[in-house]
């Protein structure tokens, strides 16, 4: 067996064996296969596709790259494939706990206009996410929750293939998505998984088509391992909250938590109520009602401080800036959009989200929407607050077009 | 401009300007595209595509990586894809010498089953393939011929992609494929050039329609440099010669300059014939009584002579492995096939080609044919002898599995 051969192989759009997958694949991780080599099988890939079958052998090899986690109780996960102002984990992880539903959860950091939970988590001063295995397992017991970045043990093969798809135009590929996102959550041992993938121009899946296809996919993924995973396409277009930036989204979480109604509510008790339906064998309506009675008699956020200090956590220290840019309205008229792109860019701007890997974040600054896609606005209404890092931070008109009012 | 957006529009087919091209390919050669990123994107490349257009653009690039040689007087050249046995280069350029029809050449190395024009000369002692820019001018002054290894001055990127094309699977691409040969013909000076396009299932080329394809590009990208561009598209089952080996061709190329009519005869007159009328404005026909004439008036043969010692080479001292096994035939039949493929393998077995960039060859080993497609033959008769390098070589069955007789 050859290197080049296989990659002659699928860039004749042939089948490859698990052999051949796993040649490749764990040859790269060894260092047997060359970058450059791998780089070009992966384009290949991208472009020519792998069948289902061959996609279930890569996730299998992938997760046979490192360990396997094991819980004493089934537990759920939840994972977004990358949204502006997503804070959904924060709102259902102490909803779940609240029930006595655990859920076990390795996040990333944020890379580009995506923010992190794990980011989200370190703007609480103290809160540590760097959980070994057996953290992992003592806080599932302790208190139902544990979020922390992903071990170095657990898959350690889709940490290096990422990376390199990341600078070789080869993320946005279904069948390796879906690998990627099936071997963690499989090998860190989630017996329930929701995945909400954000679909739209700025979302790594652009179309309905490829949402369907990804969501079929990582289904069947899950049930050759005998997981049950539920999925939710949803619009990429809006930011998913009125809160952009780390602490700020913080805010907004414990605030749904305490019962504010706010756009967050909405699709976090849909996932909530999802994973509580799945996990319990009810109906989803029951989940919803039980997710929503957590909320209501303040049990969930409860647990929402007991998970906090249980991974060191102090939230009488979290802070956001105290610099306010007021964005009031010129116009008068009808929001007839929010763009989660504007967001996500002057978030990256502000300095809440990264450019490369090594950017350092500031915790404090981002957007809180103060209107939304279908308000009616008159000239001098404020918009936005824009928390900049200091009074000389300069914004320009470009920077600004987050609304179109019409 | 960055690398990622390019890869990504290429992925997705769309088509690339000149300055994205420039800003990857030309990044490439100084270093600042990685090599991960490059093989990418020749992969993309590879699978998608490039438009004629596409490639003008990149024939340009490659071109203006390094110099660009100039004659004093108009030459010819001569490029093949790379075939089994073929010396037709030895045998034209002195017929095109003794009529006045300067030919210059930069020639590779055979690698694979492939051999190359420089290993053959490099097989005579003394023969200097290592020419300057000088060099090339001086012999053309003083012989009408010059040929030699691709000086590094010579479309550098060439050099650079065609090695990385080398190891990613990328080979087989029409775009790269026509952008390489014509740049080093363009760069090199030449203003006739016969191109002999090898098709079949041992080629780079393996069907009419890529050769056709390749064949029209090249005639057309020679048309934009004012480069008058022949091709000939030629059948790579059987070896073009009766010889295959460095030493051995040399010697077959001296018979029929001689006016022993072989199988490499015919291909060869062709070849001279179009030149020849290309660069005297005659007809083919006319081209190929020249041609013809100065073979049996011994003037090539004499070129021939006065050029291998303008560049060192000793003729005197020419030699071919004295270790021979005579491959007889054990049955009785028509000769349905000769096998280039079968006669590559066995000859960089034998170690007259070469497995990889560094292996040393040897010039005196290789295979002399003694039938042809459609003889007759009986049990006992000699369909070939095998140059081996000591008596000890052992060759299996498979090794010899070079004619089939039914």
């Amino acid at each position: 067996m050859n290197i080049i051969d296989i990659i002659n192989k699928k860039r004749l759009n042939q089948a490859l064996t698990y052999d051949e997958l796993s040649y490749a694949f764990n040859g790269y991780l060894k260092g047997d296969i060359e970058d450059y080599q791998m780089s070009s099988l992966l384009m290949a890939i991208t472009i020519n596709g792998l069948s289902f079958d061959e996609t279930y052998m890569l996730t299998k090899i992938f997760i046979l790259s490192g360990e396997r986690y094991h819980f004493d109780k089934k537990v759920c996960d939840k994972h977004s494939t990358g949204g502006v102002g997503d804070t959904v984990t924060l709102v259902i992880a102490p909803i779940l706990a609240a029930l006595d539903v655990p859920i076990a959860k390795m996040s990333g950091k944020g890379l580009g206009i995506t923010g992190g939970t794990i980011d989200k988590l370190e703007s609480i001063p103290g809160f540590n996410v760097n959980l070994t295995k057996k953290d992992y397992i003592n806080n599932i017991n302790k208190c139902n929750i544990a979020i922390g970045a992903q071990t170095s043990d657990l898959v350690p093969l889709d940490k290096v293939i990422y990376a390199l798809r990341d600078v070789t135009g080869t993320t946005e590929s279904i069948p390796l998505i879906a690998s990627s996102i099936m071997s963690k959550k499989i090998a860190s041992g989630a017996s329930f998984i929701v995945i909400d993938i954000k679909c739209g121009e700025g979302a790594l899946i652009k179309t309905k088509d490829d949402a369907n296809m990804l969501s079929e996919w990582l289904i069947k993924l899950g049930r050759r391992y005998g997981v049950n995973v539920k999925t939710l396409i949803t619009n990429m277009d809006e930011p998913l909250s009125n809160s952009i930036g780390n602490a700020l989204e913080v805010v907004e979480a414990i605030e749904v938590l305490k019962g504010k109604e706010t756009r967050l509510t909405k699709i976090s008790l849909e996932v909530a109520a999802t994973l509580i339906a799945a996990y319990k064998g009810l109906t989803y309506e029951s989940g919803y009602i039980l997710a929503k009675k957590v909320i209501n008699n303040g049990s969930a956020y409860k647990s929402f401080e007991k998970w906090i200090k249980t991974q060191g956590g102090d939230l009488s220290k979290l802070k956001v800036s105290k610099y306010i840019f007021h964005l009031k309205s010129n116009k008068e008229g009808i929001i007839t959009n929010v763009s989660a792109l504007a967001c996500g860019k002057l978030s990256v701007k502000l300095g809440a989200g990264r450019l490369t890997k090594n950017s350092k974040i500031d915790y404090g600054v981002g957007i809180k929407l103060n209107k939304n896609k279908g308000d009616k606005v008159k000239v001098g209404d404020l918009l936005a607050d824009i928390y900049v890092p200091n009074n000389d931070f300069e914004l320009s008109k470009e920077d600004l077009k987050i609304f179109t009012i019409e």
